[in-house]
């Protein structure tokens, strides 16, 4: 029995059982032309760029003329603490917005991450949904997209190329020759600074803007950085798994004299760059953004950022086209905006600002914009929180917890969950005990989240080997946690259809919504405030810093940078930085083995352990199955 | 006094005397959306998918649907040898083609390379012609385009990744693991071949198809790639000008187990597989090219493919929308194909052939294809004719060479000419003989560009400072020489209607040629004949090969590799290897230091002295004058 589709661009699926494998479900469908969905959302052509016939991207100038427009109700999806194989975080972002979109007749849009390559063509492979809840279409949605990540790369390696290359010539050249290198003469005999040069006059506290004013102390200090190469912290970026170039030497050309240095290369994901994109609000913006970004220090201790080295603006102008978010469209034809995917340990795993911002106009009252926080609740949630909140300024109605019987059978003291190897026999039958014992991990993740004056809903995400007995004591649970709602949904092997519960219980909390956001910590506490409200969160009994971890509070603090946000690098496996404690422990002392900072994003990052930002390929990856029929152009082994 | 348009595309310039800032007159113009070129050209809408407003993305299968139709004249620009800063060619590729489609009312398409963004954020700035004779919008054309570029870096780089970690995965499994990992039993215990694995089971000349079913030697023999590290030729690639990664040592993690190895980044352009992209015919070709690249030898001797290491399916998904050329438009709006930008002395240095074979379908019978060949005549219309055209199976009927007054005083004995630096009087003011002299360099240009047996037009592109004498000695000489016609051109200054002679002496070119095209030298003769083939062609009196360069003929010969053509590696600054050397020299030896080759393009390349693949940054790149004005989001500085 179908219901009659609410607007024209809804599509009607027909499930069948077994699910089939994603891309043959995603396949299987048609997508509709990315104008057909622009159009029933109400983006005027003029106010989108289309990519082709699948994608879109939508200005920012959609903002202006939507300036007058109330915002919808505006929706985060964490996780508890997950097992190795995923508990179906994206999976329910989009099922829930196909169930709101699909079948309750709301405007809805999904806005979600965009998946790094690495991983497509190596271990996990792609990352647009599963079974009945996908945006589509995959390849383009897991490949190149709209070129927004190959501009990080280009960018943050332009920067990369800039510090070595001026450190080099630096080491050679007078201050004279320098400058005069920097601020050549014209045909006329006149010099000029750049507009970028007068923000590093300004940063010095020269007020002059004729280069030829300038005394030679003040030459010395405008055109000598003096980077302090061991204090460099920005690194090269690829979006390919290369764990050879994690630690590699360069500058071993005998051009470059002698100048080598070591250094690495992340993954373009892990780019701060990315970050700034994610967090951004508009243009102005985030050449701002761009500018300031720390790559570094002088030998005098002081930072040196991307505009010191003459690159903000251009750095902006190839970011230009990445800052508009794309519109791609659901396996049931509902919109979703696709917008940055920042690293969700070094970086705050959330999509874009500027996505969640158009979101929530174009649906405009009473419609539903679900945006999906990277990790478990724990990082997610609480980044979304008290860093995405914070810059942008909105505020969520309803923050959905996603939970699995399989994850909290292992939270209550189930055997390990290795991705590859077969599952216990614990996780396939019955075991009603381990999920009741589990739910510790659940309620915390519930009462945290409720600490931000925000509705939580649970989401029993079902596999087909769960029992009613099992997900009536999550229910129970939840609820005597003080969850508003727990509901199950079976949203990837029926589509929206099977989160239309989901969808009315995440209505009803929106609806009855009232208290204003409350951050977990303020702005203007001292970093190690931050630090210690953020590990009683967790649950921790203390914190213990190393020496590294507090020379850097003692520099960041005195170089003006501690009334940023704190972005905790910690494990997702655990509520502790032990990947093995499980459920929700309370007896460990969070340890900073190291504090970074990400200036141009706008924040602070504490380590908890080593956090890998280059994975690798194992010996078979996922490229062996991947291929184009030549003769039709259609890419087949996606996974 | 303005012409009535002939086509509704077409839009008239007012030129402005002195002639603006590139910049400036690309902006002052409003480029017209590109469905209106794509309809004027006559593809329809189903065969392109547009990138935004201005670039539309010509599908190949624009090629199926215009099979029955007649190819238009096929004209390529080629020049005398150059001075460092640059003869025009370009421009006038541009502006010949403003005239033809503006001013003569002929179908035509200009194809042209892609740039790289080194050097637009380099030295060098963009690639888009000049003056009056552009491709719009010009930040458009220089940045990202529609990411074919990116799409080279990620597929090269995957490559590159791939290699080292099997070399790891290799080192510590046994025979027996490394089989049962690269093909899994799956949940019923059967194993299978991926299909890419089929293809070294053929290549090893094993003609089982079940993983169970081969012997342990066989096993040994398929899972084994056994890769001599110090064999490896494939190199990552960065398309940013960045010189500390000219020689690198990678794999300095500590998880990498000490297996470091020196290596180092080209700029990607330098990438086999912008080569591949240029050079391949369809989709299905391509697939096979980027299968056959290799990368190195086994330890014993023998050529390992990149489907060796089941890549050629995933690096063709990679590659599967760059393979589609990218329609722009000039300022007068005529239609541009962009496509493909190999590096014009280890590669090859022409646009795609793909983009030619639409062009030609597309303007039909009687229109104009101009696509332009890097460097000077020597090499970019020798390689265009022994391997481009060798491989298209097309003919062109006129071949343009470029010449400059400045350039020819040069080769008369005028002083160095060197970027950066002011023009010495001599090329600034009235010199005859200096450009009698010179004429010897355009002569030899002319008579070796007959030989293939097409009709030789020299295009005089005329500069404010040259004079009525100077000009009408280089007529007479290219006449002397044997050109079809010499004209005087200023499409610099007045757009295509400063090209309308030239126009016009194109298309009696045209008009009258009839004889099959003539390649310098047979697939079968051996790599050395074929080498004295080009050095006789030079002017050089012998050819010497180093002791590196005899055993790599006597590999690759070995190996089955010498019938493919011969891609000299050669200085673009003199018909020797030796830049000094101006004028048509015939008193030098040819050495050749190195031979290698790009199995996957299709073609040898001995090295003739040392070729920088890695540009660097100067003190202050061009970046310091490019930004963004945020409130109109107008790209700024660029050059």
């Amino acid at each position: 029995m179908t219901t009659p589709a609410p607007n024209p661009t809804i599509r009607r699926l027909d499930v069948a059982s077994p699910v089939p494998a994603d891309i043959d479900i995603a396949n299987a469908v048609e997508p509709l032309h990315i104008a057909d969905i622009a159009a029933e959302l109400g983006v005027p052509p003029e106010h989108y760029d289309l990519y082709g016939k699948y994608k879109a991207k939508v200005l920012l100038s959609v903002l202006d003329k939507l300036q007058g427009q109330q915002d919808g109700y505006y929706v985060v999806v964490g996780g508890i603490t997950p097992t190795p194989l995923g508990e179906g975080k994206s999976t329910t972002t989009v099922g829930l917005c196909q169930a709101l979109g699909a079948f309750l007749d709301k405007k809805v849009v999904t806005c979600v991450r965009q998946p790094s390559q690495g991983p497509t063509f190596g271990i996990k492979g792609g990352a647009a949904g599963g079974g009945y809840s996908q945006v589509i279409p995959m390849d383009e949605f897991n490949l190149h997209m709209t070129g927004d990540i190959h501009a990080i790369t280009a960018a943050n390696n332009l920067l990369a190329a800039a510090i070595d290359t001026r450190i080099f010539h630096e080491a050679s050249q007078s201050d004279k020759a320098l400058f005069n290198r920097l601020c050549p003469a014209n045909k006329e005999g006149k010099r000029r600074f750049a507009d970028v040069m007068l923000r590093r006059l300004i940063k010095l506290g020269i007020s002059k803007t004729d280069p030829d004013e300038l005394t030679p102390e003040e030459v010395r200090r405008f055109a000598r950085l003096d980077i302090d190469p061991a204090s460099i912290t920005w690194r090269r970026v690829m979006d390919v798994n290369d764990r050879f170039l994690r630690k590699i030497t360069v500058g071993q050309g005998p051009d470059e004299k002698g100048m080598v240095r070591e250094t690495g290369f992340d993954i373009s994901v892990a780019s701060e760059i990315m970050a700034v994109l994610a967090l951004t609000t508009s243009l102005a913006d985030m050449r701002e953004r761009l500018g300031r970004m720390v790559i570094g220090n002088s030998k005098a201790g002081e930072p040196v950022t991307a505009d010191d080295l003459g690159l903000g603006g251009a750095l902006t102008v190839l970011m230009k086209d990445a800052i508009h978010p794309t519109l791609m469209q659901t396996l049931e034809g509902t919109p979703v905006l696709v917008h940055a995917g920042p690293f969700a340990n070094i970086a705050h795993g959330n999509s874009s600002i500027v996505a969640d911002k158009i979101a929530l106009k174009l649906v405009g009252k009473g419609g539903f914009v679900v945006t999906e926080a990277g990790f478990g609740a724990d990082i997610g949630t609480e980044k979304f929180m008290d860093i995405k909140c914070r810059y942008s300024g909105l505020t969520p109605q309803c923050a959905i917890i996603v939970a699995t019987i399989r994850a909290l059978k292992m939270h209550g003291g189930g055997p390990d969950v290795v991705a590859g190897k077969p599952l216990d026999h614990a996780y396939v039958s019955e075991n009603v005990t381990l999920v009741e014992a589990g739910c510790v991990n659940l309620a915390k993740h519930i009462s945290n989240t409720k600490g931000y004056g925000v509705n939580v809903v649970v989401a029993i995400n079902k596999f087909a080997t769960d029992t009613d007995a099992e997900m009536e004591v999550v229910k129970k649970a939840a609820m005597a946690a003080g969850a508003f709602d727990a509901v199950v949904c079976s949203h990837h092997a029926h589509g929206g259809k099977g989160a239309v519960d989901l969808g009315v219980a995440v209505q009803r909390a929106c609806e009855s919504q009232a208290e204003p956001l409350k951050f977990l910590y303020p702005l203007d506490s001292s970093i190690k405030e931050k630090i210690e409200s953020i590990a009683k969160f967790y649950g921790a009994s203390g914190v213990e810093y190393s020496e590294q971890a507090e020379k850097q509070i003692e520099m960041y603090t005195k170089q003006g940078f501690s009334n940023l946000p704190i972005c905790m690098a910690k494990t997702q496996y655990s509520f502790s930085h032990v990947p093995s404690m499980k459920g929700a422990p309370s007896d460990f002392v969070l340890p900073i083995r190291d504090v970074r900072a990400s200036i141009g994003a706008g924040f602070i990052y504490p380590l908890v352990g080593t956090m890998s930002t280059m994975p690798g390929l194992p010996t078979r990856p996922c490229f062996y199955e991947i291929d184009i029929d030549t003769a039709t152009g259609k890419v087949m082994g996606l996974s």
